[in-house]
């Protein structure tokens, strides 16, 4: 891809994405992790590669705006007009599509081809390691979720790993702490190994040091 | 204190604190922490540390209002109000306004009584170990900071020990890491000891696994 043909894709990316939780840094991350993954297999389409990971968040304002739409089939199609509007053939901006609407971790839809495989491993590295943990918790900030929920006493803290409300220690256990099972490529699983403790020690030393304050909450105190 | 009296005072540092950041849950985990360092040293005046730890944050929407005030100066002026309008002495209220302006760490205003340098202690440990790093990154999503920033090439994440744009590995080195020396009671010296390598160790991952992420940047592989 020339510099200026990848200047024109992230230009546009950077028109549709003003969501700060999965900024354009996320972006640039999910591109430089699938470029190093890429590096790691055989005859992987760069072209189709970059736009895939450039575009494939575009479509979160469109699900921000209405939870029923799903943003990888939205960006999906907005990145197929997209490339199309710009010269790109058909099949190959119909295979960035398909990148596109396979790599959510909670759809249905699997990813089939090796880009797509890279674009979906590249993103769920992003939430492996401490830089799961840290977006995660931008954005908690950002929809205003507790970091724990109490027991009905209001003295426990809960670990999250059944708790009904939302939390991040919630999120913790029902997303971050199983995605180390869900890369499809040797170098995703690597690099996933290599940070699984930072994720595991910041959540163990975080529920220890919350549930240690509360060994001294207040209820227990007052007269 | 009486669970009535305990009650009132709570009611009305709820209607004043709408910000997440400094929410509810941090108010009580000051206070808890507060509770632990009273139960080793002696004579701490139970009364006015519990009033102090519950409204220490009150003048935080004044301040987010105006950025000229100080939270601790008008939080302060408005507990020894309310606590008066409650019946409290004026003394005791005194003591408690006195708490409340001198618990911030980058104010002039050192903390005095023993029940000030507790709660300085107790909103201090808010900032060390792993509870530090998880309230850092709320308030980065709630108000759109970076994790980082990049150098002039776009391809270097800074460490933030001398970066001029607001960051999370800014607010790192120039918060989280130096608080360690700010404590005046040993309890807290102790409770922050034991925190300090969780905090050390997700900065250092953090940064680790994002500058092996930009090592790929795509600026490189670009033609």
């Amino acid at each position: 891809m020339t510099k200026k043909e990848f200047d024109r894709i992230e230009a546009y990316m950077l028109t549709q994405m003003q969501d700060a939780a999965h900024d354009r840094h996320h972006v640039y991350r999910v591109l430089n992790a699938a470029l190093d993954i890429a590096g790691h297999v055989d005859g992987a389409d760069m072209d189709v590669l970059t736009a895939a990971c450039l575009l494939h968040d575009i479509g979160r304002e469109a699900q921000a705006a209405n939870l029923e739409l799903c943003h990888a089939q939205i960006g999906g199609e907005m990145a197929f007009d997209f490339l199309v509007s710009q010269g790109w053939a058909a099949p190959k901006a119909q295979h960035v599509r398909e990148c596109i609407t396979s790599h959510r971790y909670r759809g249905d839809n699997q990813p089939q081809s090796m880009e797509a495989k890279i674009l979906f491993d590249a993103d769920k590295l992003e939430v492996t390691g401490a830089i799961g943990i840290a977006r995660t918790l931008i954005y908690a900030g950002q929809v205003g979720e507790p970091l724990y929920i109490l027991g009905d006493d209001g003295d426990v803290v809960l670990d999250g790993g059944g708790a009904e409300i939302t939390s991040f220690f919630q999120e913790y256990n029902w997303k971050l702490k199983k995605v180390y099972d869900a890369f499809y490529t040797e170098r995703a699983k690597e690099i996933a190994r290599g940070r699984q403790k930072a994720s595991m020690d910041f959540y163990d030393g975080l529920l220890a040091e919350v549930r240690e304050n509360y060994k001294h909450a207040a209820s227990r105190l007052i007269k």
